[in-house]
């Protein structure tokens, strides 16, 4: 989106995951299919800074998050993290836990719409990852589990005590953080968790079909939404009513609103250009 | 409510919508049926200051807003609006975006109830008024859309990202604004965004029902309440509990609560004074 | 859970509900079942002053709320509270509310889960109680209302108007402490103020399971999941991604995850220690 990069240059390519590019739809594939796509501390490192990359980056229109083989992602490794960890002073654990919280916000912050395709399991940090993104495609046979607490830690972990109540109600929320029982993907459907459910083997041509609708849409649009929906967040009716206001008025001088006026009264379909 | 107004007049005639009051309850009905009550500047400018009357006003308990014709109100009018900023700077666009903002704080912060009474489309601005109202009845076959991405603006507009992740929760929300796709009646029902479902034919009797509860309970209670719930949005927990304490203090010094006891122990109903 | 405390003694004995604890599990059993467990000011204290000992205790990890007879609670009594508040002045009456609106913020920061065991009737504070627990297991016979309206009071009772909308929606909470109307447990199940649904005759069983369950996990690291939860309803999300690293980064250094780590690579259960 934005142009203003000058020495610092881009990853030339990302070696703990799959990133694909094509028609502004960028496709990030974890690739661990026999750990059931288990993070390491490399998949962290290299997701946050893509991550943080991106809005320096101007052929990126959506972001997809997906796993390979047989499930989204099981969180961190057993051995290569939670093992790991054990070893660990605290500096570097907070080192850790700090990147991992940053991969959230910078999917939070980042222009770019996020979609989440998830089938199989998504668990522990891989149901934060779901959680944090814009839209979550969900296979039926799907399942979440927020586990942390099954492990000995606290069930908020990378902000999910902070996103889940919002998304899903303080209720539900304390529920799957305390207990960290597993969550059927109807279950999460009937609590707000999914944006689209999807019968099995129909996620491929959802994700395609919704990141082709975002990436050839008004972008800019797009992405003052996600920007106005996560600050609001944090900020009151006054401000945030002042927000929206400076906001449309910077988007009615886009092309975009003026293309949508031609668009509307030639009685022929918009051509987003996305500024 | 408040007594308290001096040297400023209130609005004799509002000449861009109806206004009519009865028993306490006042009723706006939009009256463009052939635009689909798509709304303009001026009835903009009049619903703002119609609301920034309401507090100074002691006739009034209960606000209804509805739509004549086939809808509730389509939201800003594609020719009088759109067309019409595209002509315009950046400090008249940022006026006007301001009005409409100012519009929605009004109706939040108002001490009467608002109630909007849906039957076919809500759309745009619309379905943002009909969101920031304390109820929403919602006929079956009416249908909402926040379709300002479809315009080529941001999908928060007039506090839209502000209030519908509070309503439907962050991801539902995330859904409708980024998309701006059209949501029915048992769709809204579902995420949390019907206060009652109506069947088709029945909107007025129900509004007629709910207005005239209001109209005639306990209105200072009632107003109070809506000023917590609009206020604690913003408000930490601790804080939350403060005001609460000290307002229910107020409260137990109000006629009405004496009128409760009196009536319970008397074993009748109780008449409400509204103080 | 701490250990700190120096002169100050313990409640040798609580007058005003039955407090029973075993293996680790408090319970508090309202007692005054001909007036469907009405509150006096003697329960409000002595449950205000529970909550705030609690937390200096070590011998409970989990507190469960439950009512004697044909019901959980029916709120303040007509008779000794609100008849008793009509003849009280200002700072009487300030002194009163304060300490309600104490208890729940009492629940709210207390370390130990807090299970609501409802059955009948959740009135008044009754239902605020309920909703201020970490878990409200309900009978499907039973309800819920959030009555204050009724008496002339602010439907924001004790923090209600910051905890409903964060529980259910602001759409729902407005209509449910607005209006006061009795709730049945499938609608409250339906808009998320359930955590279990219990047929009914079952709510012991369910209790006592989850009580258990609670009372022999990871007790530091429930704990933290509940202040991670409570605190950042009213935080940024810059700051909850970084309390949250640094809880999970204190946490890694505890006798449980390395217990976890131990339990899983030893293919047996984990035997958690609380700390």
């Amino acid at each position: 989106m934005s142009p203003f990069r000058a020495s610092a240059p881009f990853t030339d390519s990302w070696e703990h995951f799959d990133l694909s590019l094509r028609d502004g739809v960028a496709t990030v594939e974890f690739t661990r299919p026999d750990r059931l796509n288990a993070l390491t501390f490399d998949v962290y490192a290299d997701l946050r800074d893509l991550l943080l990359e991106l809005p320096h980056r101007d052929d990126v229109r959506v972001l997809v998050l997906r796993g390979r083989g047989r499930g989204f992602c099981s969180g961190g490794d057993v051995d290569e993290i939670i093992g790991a960890t054990l070893e660990m002073d605290p500096d570097g654990l907070l080192d850790f836990t700090r990147m991992t919280g940053e991969t959230v916000r910078a999917m939070r912050e980042c222009p770019v719409p996020v979609v989440a395709a998830v089938h199989g399991v998504a668990a522990g940090a891989g149901a934060v990852l779901a959680l944090a993104a814009d839209f979550r495609l969900v296979e039926r046979s799907a399942r979440f589990a927020f586990l942390f607490t099954r492990v000995g830690l606290a069930g908020g972990d990378m902000g999910a005590a902070y996103l889940l109540p919002r998304v899903v109600g303080l209720g539900h929320a304390t529920r799957l953080l305390m207990l960290g029982d597993t969550v059927s993907a109807e279950e999460a459907d009937r609590i707000g968790l999914v944006s689209e459910l999807v019968e099995d083997g129909g996620l491929d041509e959802a994700a395609a079909r919704l990141a082709e609708r975002l990436a050839t849409g008004p972008a800019f649009a797009y992405a003052q939404t996600k920007a106005l929906l996560s600050r609001e967040l944090d900020m009151g009716l006054s401000a945030s009513v002042e927000l929206e206001a400076v906001t449309q008025a910077l988007l009615m001088k886009t092309e975009d609103y003026a293309e949508f006026h031609a668009a509307f009264t030639g009685k022929r379909k918009p051509e987003w250009k996305g500024r």
